[in-house]
C-alpha cells in the first residue's frame, strides 16, 4: 500500500513521533510505502510532498515540531480539497491519507472521508479539548512546561511577599491550567469553563496573608474570563453575546488584584514555550501507539475514523463523533482541584 | 472523623502529594482530623504517629520521598496488627485508615479490613503493575527518568559506534522498561515477561551496524531473563523452577554482546534514581487525585477498597481484587513497541 | 563571634544556599552564632530576626527563593540605618553583618561599612552586571531557563515557518541575553548596550529564508532599545535623553518584524521563571563558596569587601570597587555571539 | 585557508557545538573552507573525511555527542602520523587542523605539531583536569547530571533511613565529585586525590542518625580509594605501588558501611549517563567561544596552542603546558566542600 501523511494546525510535541511511529510500521511491519505532504493540507493541494523512509525518520522521536510543517489553510481551499477528493487519491496513488491534527484538521478529515477518501484520523492537541479520546498527546508536555514555572515562580512570590498570576494555554477548554494549577500547587485556578469571580480570589488571598503565607499563585487559563462586574478596574471588550471578555487576561487580572488587594501582583504569560520541544515520555508513548494504530486501521479499512485512547488501550472512533463538541472541563474536576488549594 | 494516613514499601514519586491531598481534603473540605503514622505499619503498631494539619503538608507537594517515613515490617507483626484491628482503631481513635502503598502494604490493608478495621487503600508502585488500575502514581516520573537517561546515553553510543545495555527497574513487571523503551527509542526491550533471545539482538545490532546505524540501545527490565540457552558466555543461578536467572542482567547482558558481536558493549545501570525525588506533573495530578478520592470514600463509607484510575475517572475498587494478581505487560503492548524499534 | 546575615533585592536562585553556607561554616568551622535579619534591612532596622542554626537550614541548598525574605527599603530609612550602624551592631549582639544582594544592597552595605559596621557582602544578581567578579550566582540558573524556553520555541518557529522573539531579562546590562541567545542558538540577539538596528534583522531573517531557512529566533533583553529610527511603526516615549525608549521591546520588535517581514511573527515575554526556583549545580557551588568565603573574612577582620570569583579562585574585593560601574557585556563578546548566528 | 576539524577521545557534551562553532566562523567570518575527518585521528590517517559547511551543522548545537565520530587510536599509528605530518597536511591540502579532545588527544596534537604541522588544539574532558584552563566544557553538564542524581537520591535516602553512595566519574580529578557533592548537599565526597578513611565515614554518618538526620549521601569517585587497612571487609587489589585499589568503589564502599553501620547502604553508579547528551547552557557558550578562538588562533598564526578559560577570558596557551600534569583538585577546594556537609 501507499500511505501519505500530513501534520496540520498549531506546534504540539508529539507530530514527529507519530510521523516516525506511521513510517516504521507501514515499511517494517506491512511493507508500506508512505510519503509525507508538506505544510498540511496545503501540500496534498499543491502537490508538495516527500517519499519518507526510515532514514527520514531516523533521530526525529524526541525532536518537537514536526519535519513536514505545517501551515493554516483557507476554509475554501479545503472545500475544493473535498470536492477532488477521489482524484487527489488517484493523483498521488495513495490507497490512504494519515491527518495528524487538532479539531480543524480532524473536520478537514471528515470532509475528505465522506468525499470518498480513506482516511485515518490522528487527534492531536496541547489543549487536550477532543472529545472521545481520554488524552491526547502534547497535552502532558504542555502541563510539565506550565508546571516547572509555576514551581520556579513560588519562590519568587513566596520571598517577596507577592501574588503571582501564570497565564496558561487554553481558549476554550482548561485542561491545561487545571492540571498544571493542581501539580504546581497554585492557590487559585481559572478555567474557560466557569466565569471567576474575582472577589473569591482576593478573599483567598487575603486569608492565606492573614494565617502567615504571604504569597499566592493564580493559574489563569488564556480563555478565562470574570462573572460579569467582577472585575472593577480593568474593563473588557463586550462580546456578541454581550459578554464582558478580557484580552491578555493575565495581565488584567494581575493589575485588578493588585489594586484590591494593594500588595505587588505580577502576571507571568508562559506562551509558545508550551508547545514546542522535546515531548515528555508520556507523549512519545502515546504519539507512538497513535501512529502504530492508525496503520493498522489502514490496513483493516477502518476508514472515516481517528485513533483515540481509552484507559490503557487505543480505540478507533467515528470522526464524526470527535468533533461535534469540545471536550471541556466537568464541574467535578474542578471541585476536586478546589479543595486542594 | 478522625483518619489516620500511613506510607509503606520503597520510595515512591508522588507520596508526600497523597499525603497532603489526604489532610487539604479531609480538614478544609470535611472538618476532620488527620494523624500520621511514622514509619508505616510499624508506627501503627508501636503508637508512632503525629498529627498533621495544613503546616505540616505546606510545600511538600512537588517533594520526592515521604514525609511519614516508611519501613518494612516482618509478616508476623503484620499478623498481630490484623488481629488486634479492632483495639488499634480504638487506640488511636481513628474513624479511618488510608494505608498509601504497593502490593504487600494492600494484601496488608486488606488483612486489616477483613479483621473490621475501616481501611481505604491508595496503591503506590512506580513499576505500574497494580491491576484493577490504569496507572499508578510514580511510574510516569520512572519512566521520564528513564527516557532521559537513554536520550543521553544515545549520542554517546552513536559517537562511539557502541552497544549501551540500560537496565531500568522492575522485578516481574516490563512497565517501565516498555515505556522507557518506546519513548528513548530504543532498539531492543527485554521484559521479564517473556525470556529474550540473545540471537534476536545479536541479529537486530548486526543488521543496524550493516545498513550504517552503527550503535544500538537495549532496554533491559531488572527482572528480564534469556530464553533457556540463549546466553553463551555468562554462566546464571539454576532457580526453584530449574530455569537459569541472572542477577545483574544489565551487566551479564552487556558482557555477552560485546563478546558475540566483537564490539564495545556497555552496561549502565540506572537504579534508585528512578524511585525518588520531586514527581512529575502527571504523578502530582494522580496523586492528589487519590488522595481526595480515599477520602470521600472514607465519608461514604466505602471501604474495603482502594482507589484506582479508570480512563479519566477515579473509582474505588475491591482491595481483594487489586491483590490477587500482578499486571503485567500484555503481548499486544510488546508487538507494537517491538514494531518501531 | 556572633554573625547576622541578610538578603535584599530581587529574588535570585542560589540566595539559600549562600545563607546555609554562612551557618555551616560559622558554626560547625568557628562555633559562631548566626541571626538572620527578615525582609532584608527592614529587618535589621526594625529588629526583626530569627537565630539561625543546623536546622534551619537543612533543605534549604536546592530551594529557589530566599527564607529569611527580602523587600525593598526606602532610601531615606538606609541613610536612617547608616547613621545609627554603630548602635545597630551593639543592639543585636553581632561582631559582624553578612548582607547578600545586588548592586543596590551593596551601596548600602558599604554606607553601613563606611559608617563603622563590620560588614562582608555576597554579591547577587542574576543579570551578572556586578564588577570585580566574574561572575554571580543566579546568573546560570537565569541563562538556563532562558535557553530551554528558546530550544523549546525554535521547534515551534520552524514548523510553522515563523519568527519567534524572546524576550529576557537584563535592563542595564544583557548578559542573560548574550549567553542564552549564543546556547540556544539565536539568530539574532538585542543588548542594552548597544541600540540595534531592525533594518539588519529584518535583512538576516530574510537571507534566511531565501536560503531555505525558513524561521528565526530573536533573543532581546528587555532593556534593548533599537537604533534611532529603527523602527518604522512602533512608537517609543522619549526619555529624558531624547532617546526613544520601548516599554515592552519583545512585543514592539514582534510587531515591527511582522510588518516588515509579512511573515508571522511572536512574542514570547520570559519574566520572572527566570529568577525563581531550583539554582542550578553551577549556582549553587559559587553561592555555597561565596558564604563559605564571607564567613572566613569575618574571621580575617577582612571587612568593607565582597566575596568575588576571580578565574576559579574565590577572592575579596573592596566594596567601593565593585558599586562604581556596572559590568556590561563588552564589544568582542558581541561580535563573537554574533559570528555564529 | 581550507581548515581541518576532528575529535577524538570519549564523549563529552559540546563537542558539536565546537564543530558548529569553527564552520560558521570559518565560513562566514573568513570565507574558508572546512572538512571534518571521522573518528578522530583515523579519518585522518585513513583519509575519511567530509567537507563541512553551514547546513552539516545546522542543528546541531544542543545535540550530544560528535557528528564527526570518535575512536581510540593506537600509539604506534599516532606515532606514524607525525612522522607523516607535513605530508598529510599537504595530502589533504589543509592549512590547519583544529582537534578537540582530552589529555591523549592534546598529546598527539603537541606531536604532529612538533612535527611541524599548524595545530590549534581545543581541550574536552568532562573531567575538568586539564591544566592551563579554568575549566573544559562538558564538565558542567557532567556535573549537573549527577547533581539531578543525587537530588532525587537525598529524597529516598530520608524516607527510608538509609545510606546511599553515589559513584560518579573521575578516575584521576575528583572534580565532577567535589562539584557534584557540593552542589548536592552531599554529606561526605571521596577523592582520587587523597585516599579517604571509612572510620570518619561511619562516625559522619552515626552523628547525622545521633541528632535525627536518619540519612546520609556519600558522592564518591570512581577513581577514589580508601587509606590503607581502612577498609575492613572489602578487599582490592594491590596495585604496581602496593596500595591497595578497589574497581568499582560504590559498590564496595555501600558494603562495606553497611557491615559498619548495620544499616542498609545502597550504591548508584551513575556510569555514561554524565558524558552524552545535550549540553547545559554553559557548555554550550564555552564550546562555542573556544571553536571561535580555534579559528581566531588559526588566522593569526597561533600555532602548538589550546583555547582555554582564563577568568571570563578565552586566551590560548602552549599545548605543551597544558598536557605535562594533570589539574587535580587542590586541597583548600576540599577544604571548604567539607566545611558544609
Amino acid at each position: 500500500m501507499r500511505i501519505g501523511v500530513l501534520t496540520a494546525g498549531g506546534d504540539c510535541p508529539g507530530l514527529n513521533a507519530v510521523i516516525r511511529s506511521v513510517v516504521h510500521r507501514a515499511m517494517t511491519g506491512h511493507g508500506d510505502e508512505v510519503i509525507g505532504f508538506e505544510d498540511g493540507f496545503k501540500g496534498l493541494l499543491d502537490g508538495h510532498y516527500r517519499p519518507l523512509d526510515l532514514d527520514s525518520v531516523s533521530g526525529i522521536l524526541a525532536r518537537g515540531g514536526t519535519i513536514l510543517g505545517s501551515a493554516r489553510l483557507e476554509r475554501g481551499r479545503l472545500r475544493e480539497a473535498a470536492e477532488s477528493a477521489d482524484e487527489l487519491g488517484r493523483k498521488y496513488g495513495i490507497d490512504a491519507l494519515i491527518p495528524i491534527g487538532g479539531e480543524g484538521t480532524l473536520t478537514a478529515a471528515r470532509m475528505l472521508s465522506d468525499a470518498g477518501m480513506p482516511v485515518v484520523g490522528v487527534p492531536k492537541t496541547i489543549d487536550n479539548d477532543i472529545s472521545s479520546t481520554d488524552r491526547t498527546f502534547g497535552f502532558d508536555t504542555a502541563v510539565m512546561v506550565a508546571t516547572e514555572a509555576i514551581d520556579r515562580l513560588k519562590t519568587t512570590a513566596e520571598s517577596h511577599q507577592r501574588v503571582m498570576v501564570v497565564e496558561v494555554m487554553g481558549r476554550h477548554a482548561g485542561w491545561i491550567a487545571l492540571e498544571s494549577g493542581m501539580a504546581g500547587g497554585a492557590h487559585g485556578i481559572c478555567l474557560p469553563e466557569r466565569p471567576f469571580e474575582v472577589d473569591s480570589i482576593v478573599k483567598m488571598v487575603e486569608e492565606r496573608f492573614a494565617r502567615g503565607k504571604k504569597f499566592a499563585v493564580i493559574c489563569v487559563a488564556e480563555g478565562a474570563h470574570p462573572a460579569e462586574g467582577s472585575m472593577h478596574y480593568a474593563k473588557g471588550e463586550i462580546d456578541q453575546f454581550g459578554h464582558e471578555r478580557f484580552e491578555g487576561i493575565g495581565n488584567r487580572l494581575a493589575g485588578e488584584l493588585e489594586r484590591r488587594l494593594g500588595k505587588e501582583a505580577r502576571p507571568v504569560i508562559l506562551g509558545h514555550v508550551q508547545r514546542g520541544g522535546t515531548p515528555t515520555a508520556y507523549d512519545r508513548v502515546l504519539a507512538t501507539r497513535f501512529g502504530w494504530h492508525a496503520v493498522e486501521a489502514v490496513h483493516n479499512g477502518d476508514f472515516g475514523r481517528m485513533t483515540a485512547l481509552h484507559g490503557t488501550r487505543v480505540a478507533m472512533v467515528p470522526l464524526a463523533e470527535a468533533v461535534t463538541r469540545l471536550k471541556t472541563v466537568p464541574e467535578n474536576r474542578m471541585f476536586e482541584a478546589e479543595s486542594v488549594f
